[in-house]
């Protein structure tokens, strides 16, 4: 629409004729005159219809909510008494001299402004598309396209190359009960549940390599944390001299991530009245055996000798943090060789760790990662030791028999991050399309969350 | 590693000792002194080993290619007579001081070199972690993240919103016999064969938005132009006045493509040895009737009624306009609105023709689009019409019940267009990964291509 300016540049229009084009925010019928709020993809702004504009109150009479329209308007400045600090185009009002219906709308079925907006999960995910258009929710996406867009941005700046991880794949030697299974021209085929062995192969020609790329987990698990489709960003670097050289790229890409969210989000981030976890200048890093040994001084609580941390170690190490610190994140390293995948380094002193390290987050996991075997024996052995197929990660290895510098890489998922960041109690609510057990789109079964 | 200079930026360094990491990429053994070119992930250069540097000449005597190693060298400027010029260091040589293997590699199946490289499509694919190292193989896949990047860009540039359209979606309407089924908890899901109705959801909600995502398609086609998995670049935009605002972005978003090929790949387009199409300011646009009645004038062969191009057709008004008007594309518009999905716009004027239209390219379809129908009431007959069930489609209808103004959009794929551009002759090459009917990474049959 070539003559229509944008909500939010009407500022630069005080004293003119416009055109603008949206949807009815809100309508006040006060009988002679009618307020309208219209909003576009930029912002809102208040029009009203005066009694001398015969024609225009009559069309106003049949608008409602949601009715989309395209308005002629002579943008005017607000008296002072009627100025709105802090709102977008609270210092101006619309004069509106003419309206034409582009598209009408039915009664809604809910209210969907900011005050009244107030809908359970489970009914707003069965009124997904009307209920995109809510303000809140929108913020919700707005943020998550900004922490996938700063991650492909930190990415670049760091010279790892974007390849596009493939989705369909064969048997693979990792996946067990949990892969959804394909119906591949009466062979079978599976979903990625992970693109970290394609990772490392593009790793092992272009050096540094990332992808954004759906993964899919047929978790049978209807929890607030867990979907079947999932945003996966994962980055893969060569040439590392260490495995903190990989910790620090994941530290400073979700600082990358924080400040971007803060600046390029700050309004959204105001309207969801979000306060963003603090990343100090070095974030604590300590192993699992320190975090256990911590846990018992400080909470008496012996976890020492476990194989992994559980969701209470992972609270009670981030309080202790938090409060020597101010870092609401911390690094683990350190787990057992044999509990993770074959792929993971072990440390060179004490093997029967490794040099895997998870990034968690006000009790909650982040992002994994570590160094990997580059070691084409090394690794060999270790496909023996765990009991696979060799036949199963064929392509893998024939990537590691000719010469992989040391690597290691990391990996987070989009909607996970954005949950965690905005502390949203369901991670469907960070999803815009989530799958679950329970529902694709439409409900299979009548299970709420 | 933190003192590593990369290859590229050796010039900067002449007359300094630096370090290097990479890969062995030629090994020329003369007795005495060893000549050694390294690559990295930037570029190549010469290295040799002077008879004096007797523990250097120690290990470069075990190397074979593709081990990776880490060099300590002098970066000496080459006599005149040596320098080459127009390739990266011709005009410098790494005088090496040491050398450390930082891993083997076994003995290459295959000739890697940019003048030996010659496997059969079908062996590359059998070998394609190994073969990704390969300069003109690195060139396409380069080509192909500036393409999807510059859409991406473009978008952003445009205010488009990026979601995330999913993969995993319930028995659609429109879907046929095309679509892999998942087995999802025991009941039955499918994979996206397009994200069209989610992106005319998230339009009616953000105005303008768009998506890089996989899409699927279960043709049992096993031609030089089917994938299984494709990345679709999909873009919908609110506000149209007329289905010529969206053939306008489309042109603008491709013109914009190749640009920053052009740009930002000069050298991978060199080396690919590729002439890119020439897109003139204002790209020819013909509905269908026009075409056939400038082939038929033409060539004189009678196509007028048919109801959609052939692929003769496509190469003959290609080869029409291209002669006229040096534009190697041509948009077709006004096909039967009967033989198009059921949410293509029908022209006012004569709605047995419809506002759907595609961008063809030397012979090919690029990409497709055109104006949606945005009215509820009309979308409602037509799925009538289309004898399609509403149920199928209820969440996308939800959308259109409550306002969506005049809107279009277009797709194209990721592969498809990467081909073309670099006249490719077989989509696989444009794939990094490519599934189809015979491989998902390995050969499920034993058909070649």
């Amino acid at each position: 629409m070539k003559e229509r300016k944008y909500i939010k540049d009407l500022k630069n229009h005080i004293g003119e004729e416009v055109i603008i084009a949206g949807w009815v925010d809100v309508r006040r019928d006060q009988g002679k005159m009618i307020f309208l709020d219209f909003r576009d993809m930029t912002g809102r702004v208040q029009g009203v219809i005066l009694p001398s504009y015969l024609e225009a109150l009559e069309v106003g009479k049949t608008l409602r909510n949601e009715f989309v329209v395209k308005v002629k308007g002579k943008v005017n400045e607000r008296p002072e008494r009627n100025k709105k600090a802090d709102i977008l185009n609270g210092e101006l009002e619309l004069e509106i001299i003419s309206l034409e219906i582009l598209a009408e709308a039915a009664p809604l079925p809910f209210d969907l402004s900011l005050s009244g907006y107030n809908l359970e999960l489970t009914t707003e995910l069965d009124n997904r598309s009307l209920a995109l258009r809510q303000p809140k929710i929108q913020a919700i996406f707005k943020i998550e396209e900004t922490v996938i867009d700063s991650f492909r941005e930190f990415m670049k700046i760091n010279n790892f190359f974007e390849f596009q991880a493939p989705s369909m794949v064969p048997a693979t030697a990792e996946g067990g009960a949990e892969v959804f299974q394909i119906d591949y021209f009466g062979k079978k085929a599976f979903l990625s549940q992970s693109p970290q062995l394609y990772k490392q192969i593009v790793m092992s020609a272009f050096e540094r390599c990332f992808s954004v790329n759906k993964v899919f987990r047929a978790e049978p698990s209807s929890t607030t944390r867990h979907l079947t489709e999932i945003v996966s960003l994962d980055a893969e670097m060569a040439f590392i001299d260490s495995w903190l050289d990989v910790r620090d790229m994941a530290e400073n890409t979700v600082k990358h991530i924080l400040k971007q969210v803060e600046v390029k989000n700050a309004e959204h981030i105001k309207l969801l009245n979000v306060e963003l976890p603090v990343m100090i200048d070095k974030t604590p890093t300590l192993s699992l055996r320190e975090v256990q040994q911590r846990i018992f001084e400080v909470y008496g609580r012996d976890v020492r000798g476990e194989k992994d941390t559980n969701a209470q170690d992972e609270r009670e190490i981030c309080e202790i943090i938090k409060k020597e610190t101010n870092s609401d994140f911390v690094f683990i390293y350190g787990y057992p060789t044999k509990k993770k995948p074959f792929y993971v380094y072990p440390s060179k002193d004490e093997p029967e760790y490794n040099e895997g390290m998870d990034l968690i987050c006000r009790g909650v996991e982040w992002l994994s990662g570590g160094r990997r075997i580059n070691d084409y024996d090394q690794l060999n052995e270790h496909i023996k030791i765990w009991g696979m197929d060799p036949a199963k990660v064929k392509m893998f290895l024939e990537a590691f028999k000719y010469g992989v510098p040391p690597e290691g890489g990391f990996a987070f998922g989009a909607e996970r991050i954005t949950m965690q960041l905005l502390g949203l109690k369901n991670i469907r609510e960070a999803c815009m399309f989530p799958r679950d057990m329970n529902r694709i789109d439409e409900r299979l079964s009548d299970e709420g969350y």
